[in-house]
């Protein structure tokens, strides 16, 4: 078993969506991350609160198995982002980002950080992210994600973390932005290119694709269609964070493992949407998960199709 | 074998993508459609052309094992629409719409026509859809597209036609305006309830969810990832097209049956967007679906992963 370091934002969010809104309400890319690692292994945070953030919060991580070790608490506030979601709430659009304590935040790691085994640079500013990972010794699996932010205000540092890594999360919209190419499969190849050995694009209900660099292989998955989406803040870091922690599992990946891995992060992400922030995704367990895996693979089995398949065309008025 | 009848538009559209600019060039649901079907049975269409239908177009159709008896040809202008396609090409925007001879169109249906074992009715008024399945003496299983002009000009009649037919393909915007529910699955459940047995939500480059409302089960599939999408006019036609020869090829229909038929349907929609208008669906052979069928299979196929994941997930930390 391996044990996993996430750096990442730890936030308070208001967020409006067309079933509700809530506000100022746990979120942060390393939390969603740690809360859907946790399920399979325990997790190391690095990052920055401010005196505003509730003990209730840290206990309820804690519990969870989060190691919060790594998180330095200053005075100031906690960063908080305002956000809503229209219509069919494919796209988050930020109303406001208060930075706040993240402003100032340098982040040193504990010593026993210093040795983990996978590193999850989660979104994050890319000059943070660089900063951790030179401070992990030899790591065996490093990820990253970001946003259209980073992408547009800090590229150069984007891509020199890019270099850097060996998976890279992505969604469809800043995939396209980071690569200039609408065509997805030729975004997948240029990102390739920027270093990662595999790239997954996330697209939301749609699902994921995951691309293996080196044998130019690809698996394309719908989503598990969930009922009654609440709220997609932290889908996209706990699909990360089930994909991490399944690895994490493992000694050695092959891409039959990273599809795996996109099914289980997949499954858990589902899960994450059907509630307002973390609601949904903290109080979770793995018999949930394992129970809709089997509701996911059955909509997704495609079976001895092809030899059917390939019977009847054959059979066909033309063959 | 069973033999197919189509009654659509049969047109000369003028399309612009980001890729280039085509005018007068052969369209139409019902040409799609039978184009695609054509690869695994002859297929019989109704509808109408004016005087100034090429005849190089009429003999390509019929070489392609056509049946164009149900065509009639009227003095005036063929159908003519006038689209175009922005970024990443995933709705046409449509400029000008010249219904012409479609406006007196009253489909009579030859004598040997009235015996057709599968009709699909699709994109066009559905008061001409209704009319052509009043001929049929009884089809065996009936199928139908409508777009989103008919929904909101003639949504009475809609419904009437809807609450006839077994299998209802629609994209997904037309889901949501339908039915006025954001979430596919809801408006999924909808559809059902109006009527058809089997719904298949068209997600262009996303794939396809195919649902039973006997077994309330679902089938959810990504697109095959094409690498240069040139044109998507006539997608949705021609998987429907691929959809219902495969299902004329067998004699009685389960849900594994239509879920296969959507595969092989999907397959031949991922060649038609590979070209301008008809360019490419016109020529493509049985042999170039078969082999582009393997490749899907390959990106979509999750083998043993069940057994795979559930055993990585009982053997964590936690459990």
């Amino acid at each position: 078993m391996n044990n996993i370091l996430v750096v990442g934002s730890v936030a308070y969010d208001t967020i409006e969506t067309p079933v509700q809104k809530k506000e100022f309400i746990l979120g942060g890319s390393a939390n969603y991350f740690s809360l859907s690692s946790s399920l399979l292994v325990p997790v190391r945070v690095v990052g920055v609160v401010g005196d505003d953030y509730k003990s209730s919060d840290l206990e309820m991580l804690k519990e969870r198995n989060i190691d919060l070790a790594g998180l330095q608490s200053v005075p100031g506030k906690t960063f908080h982002w305002v956000g809503k979601y229209e219509d069919a709430m494919n796209e988050a659009i930020t109303l406001e980002t208060h930075l706040n304590v993240f402003e100032q935040f340098n982040p040193q790691l504990p010593e026993q950080y210093t040795s983990s085994d996978i590193v999850f640079l989660a979104n994050i500013d890319p000059e943070l992210q660089l900063k951790v990972l030179e401070q992990v010794e030899s790591p065996k699996l490093i990820g990253a994600d970001t946003m259209n932010f980073w992408i547009q205000s800090k590229k150069d540092k984007l891509l020199d973390m890019i270099a850097k890594i060996d998976i890279l999360t992505i969604n469809e919209t800043e995939a396209r932005m980071l690569t200039g190419e609408f065509n997805i499969n030729l975004a997948i190849q240029k990102m390739a290119q920027m270093g990662p050995k595999y790239v997954i694009v996330k697209r939301g209900e749609y699902g994921f694709i995951a691309y293996d660099k080196a044998s130019d292989e690809m698996f394309v998955m719908p989503a598990f269609p969930v009922q009654t989406i609440v709220d997609p803040t932290g889908a996209g870091d706990t699909f990360a964070g089930g994909l991490f922690s399944y690895l994490s599992c493992l000694n050695e990946w092959t891409f039959n493992d990273i599809k795996r891995a996109c099914i289980h992060g997949s499954v858990v992400a589902s899960y994450t949407v059907e509630g307002m922030g973390v609601e949904k995704v903290k109080d979770i367990q793995l018999s949930d998960i394992q129970s809709r895996t089997t509701d996911y693979l059955k909509i997704i089995q495609v079976g001895n199709h092809a030899k059917a398949i390939e019977e009847v065309t054959s059979k066909s008025a033309h063959s």
